[in-house]
């Protein structure tokens, strides 16, 4: 029905086989071990005769029900990657809170680490892919060419914004957060009239729009997922904004021309670690000598691989950074590192009123695809609030200017005003 | 007269020798060497016998005096070290304005890079010494210990802060710039009554001081500066803040105790590359689950030694990181980097305001130390000015909390209130 670059989630045939009969000594053996893997988080375990194992804590936030032999198999091999598809296809089932649920997971599992023979398996088994130029077009592709209809149903209405929005008042809606999370990056950047401003990778190109409509700049943008750059160009058309926003079907690494702001939102997570150097080769190349940037990006507080089911199944190629990683893009170039925040409180809050309005929308979105994809997209959305809320996850906005330029900004008042 | 420990600047006995004579091919060759080194800067060189040679450029920035035979010969080999040393003695001199002299000098230096094998000659002749429990406490002595009325006469009156001001009005005096830093610090690391904070490194304990008394918390200081401390102390008795703040004269290695903030302005320079991990430890080891913590440090944008000359005469040991080495201190412990700010141009700022104090006492300076201390600390002064300004010397405050904490500030709003 689907071939493998447009099906909508690569489901593995190697699953471990369905096979149920009578729970065993061995398969109550396995189960302890799922429990100590979690670090004993109150969840209470139910098997597929119905056995339930409660944790030695009462106060159990969800109830975990495994349907078969082969999937209690498969979690205790490789949980990071298995409980996704187990999931994903309904052989493991969450009752309860599936966010808390996973938020009390990431907690144990950081907490106790699985033996050394068990990390090595894992992380050969779950070794990410890489970017070259025609991966990264592939892994784009994968996960961003799904259809721009799907993504309309649960982003914000007005700028279709992918990335984390910003609250600076906690009861904002979705489409005021990601309004005011682009104002907060013009502002970081300083923008004025007349500003030449390069985008790598825009999505449906908002932030472009954004730019070009409230700050009088002309905006080029790169991206290489097709249906977002006929969208985005559709949607400038329509806003009259055609003249002074352009979008570029291309790969960030063939970026040319001379810009007063480079900007870079939600991009980095799938540049990879070997390329850091390139992108920061890219922003001195094409950044004047007063020109400023701004990458936003996911991070993490020490380095770690994504998650490799989400590596796999949703984000091919993605890599969060640690900020010391980041500095391979700017210390070559002698870029001066002007600001960081870090909000990734602000993306938990965002994939919440994302998750909300897939929620609302699931049976359009199982009709049009199916089962399976419609419970990997929750399993993906409530996982990243969890590691949001934990703190595995992070999200870094990092402004950047030229190492003798003495025109920035003395404080950053200009930006709370 | 003075012991080697005591003296206020250690100058050395190696310096080439004085010899004047007439001016050869040789010494001209050596000349052009000098000038090629600082990017064909905008100078004009004078020698022993009146010669004059002027670069290209005829916008001379200043009149640079080279007294003898033995200076000329010192400044091509290790331009770094000596020009310090010889400018301090009086056997080369500056005429016009030094800080815009030294600001010409370093970006021509950045520029320009000097050939390999002199490189590695002057990294040789040129390293920088450890930071042992022992070492430090001889480099702190050497610098902090030159007498606390010596730092009376430039520094600001109030709080006695030998680091870097803050100026939201550009037109603040040094008290007021001193006390806004303060203030930003504490807004940043949001103080409530009953805080208990803890400082590693403390000066003469202004900060310390200022927060028992404009934040109802209680703080205890770790220096390892004997005359500091005694000075800080006395303060604290006068302003009947002895019960509330605690001075202790131990190494920040040794700091006990659990606080509800952790706070260290200006002691990373003295830390050394080796020890941030320690550092690191030590801020865990301390810090409550909801605990905060701020460093404030001199970096660079690249790696690089601190000035040869400086490190020598004026800081022993010291070393400005970057901020991917200073991720060293954060990683380990998992801590979150919830805010980075760059305000080295306020740096430039506190070092003009200190250079102005310091002129107006330079006579009584020179009757009290020597001529030498005092051209040598004037060229530190400025030298300091144009490594701010030129970018090669840049100003960070990192604020940091638990991974886990989501008590964290949602914006920082609250700093601009």
């Amino acid at each position: 029905m689907r071939d493998s670059k447009t099906a909508p989630l690569n489901l593995p045939s190697d699953l471990p086989g369905e096979a149920a009969g009578p729970v065993s000594a061995l398969d109550r053996f396995l189960l302890r071990k799922i429990l100590a893997f979690t670090g004993g988080v109150p969840v209470t375990l139910v098997l597929w005769n119905g056995q339930e194992i409660v944790s030695g804590d009462p106060r159990s936030v969800a109830r975990l029900t495994i349907r078969d032999r082969g999937a209690l198999w498969g979690l205790c091999l490789n949980p990071e990657m298995n409980f996704g598809d187990l999931y994903s296809v309904g052989r493991v089932e969450v009752e309860g809170d599936l966010t808390r649920f996973l938020e009390t997971v990431y907690t144990g599992m950081t907490d106790t680490p699985a033996p050394g023979v068990l990390r090595l398996l894992r992380r050969f088994l779950n070794r990410p892919r890489h970017n070259t130029l025609e991966g990264s077009r592939e892994h784009i592709h994968h996960h961003y060419d799904l259809g721009n209809s799907f993504y309309e149903l649960w982003l914000d209405r007005e700028a279709m914004q992918y990335t984390c929005a910003y609250y600076p008042d906690a009861a904002m809606t979705l489409e005021q957060a990601q309004r005011a999370k682009m104002d907060h990056v013009c502002r970081k950047l300083q923008l004025k009239p007349g500003d030449r401003v390069v985008e790598a990778g825009c999505g449906w190109g908002g932030l472009a729009r954004h730019m070009a409509k409230h700050y009088g700049v002309t905006v080029r943008s790169y991206n290489i997922s097709h249906q977002q750059i006929v969208y985005a160009r559709e949607k400038a058309r329509e806003q009259g904004l055609a003249g002074r926003v352009e979008y570029i079907e291309d790969d960030y690494r063939n970026l040319s021309g001379t810009y007063d702001v480079f900007v870079s939102i939600g991009m980095l997570e799938h540049v990879g670690r070997d390329h850091y150097q390139v992108l920061g080769r890219v922003a001195d190349n094409c950044l004047t000598e007063k020109g400023r940037g701004l990458i936003h990006t996911i991070g993490r507080n020490k380095p770690e691989l994504m998650n490799a089911w989400i590596e796999k199944r949703i984000f091919p190629g993605a890599y969060p950074p640690t900020l010391r990683e980041m500095m391979e893009i700017f210390e070559p170039s002698r870029f001066s590192v002007l600001d960081v925040e870090n909000i990734r409180l602000h993306y938990a809050r965002t994939l919440e009123q994302w998750l909300e309005r897939f929620e609302s929308h699931a049976g359009e979105i199982e009709k049009t695809y199916d089962r399976a994809f419609t419970r990997a997209w929750r399993l993906y959305l409530a996982g990243s609030i969890a590691s949001f809320t934990t703190g595995s996850l992070q999200l870094f906005q990092v402004v950047f200017a030229r190492e003798r330029d003495n025109d920035i900004p003395r404080t950053r008042e200009h930006l709370y005003r």
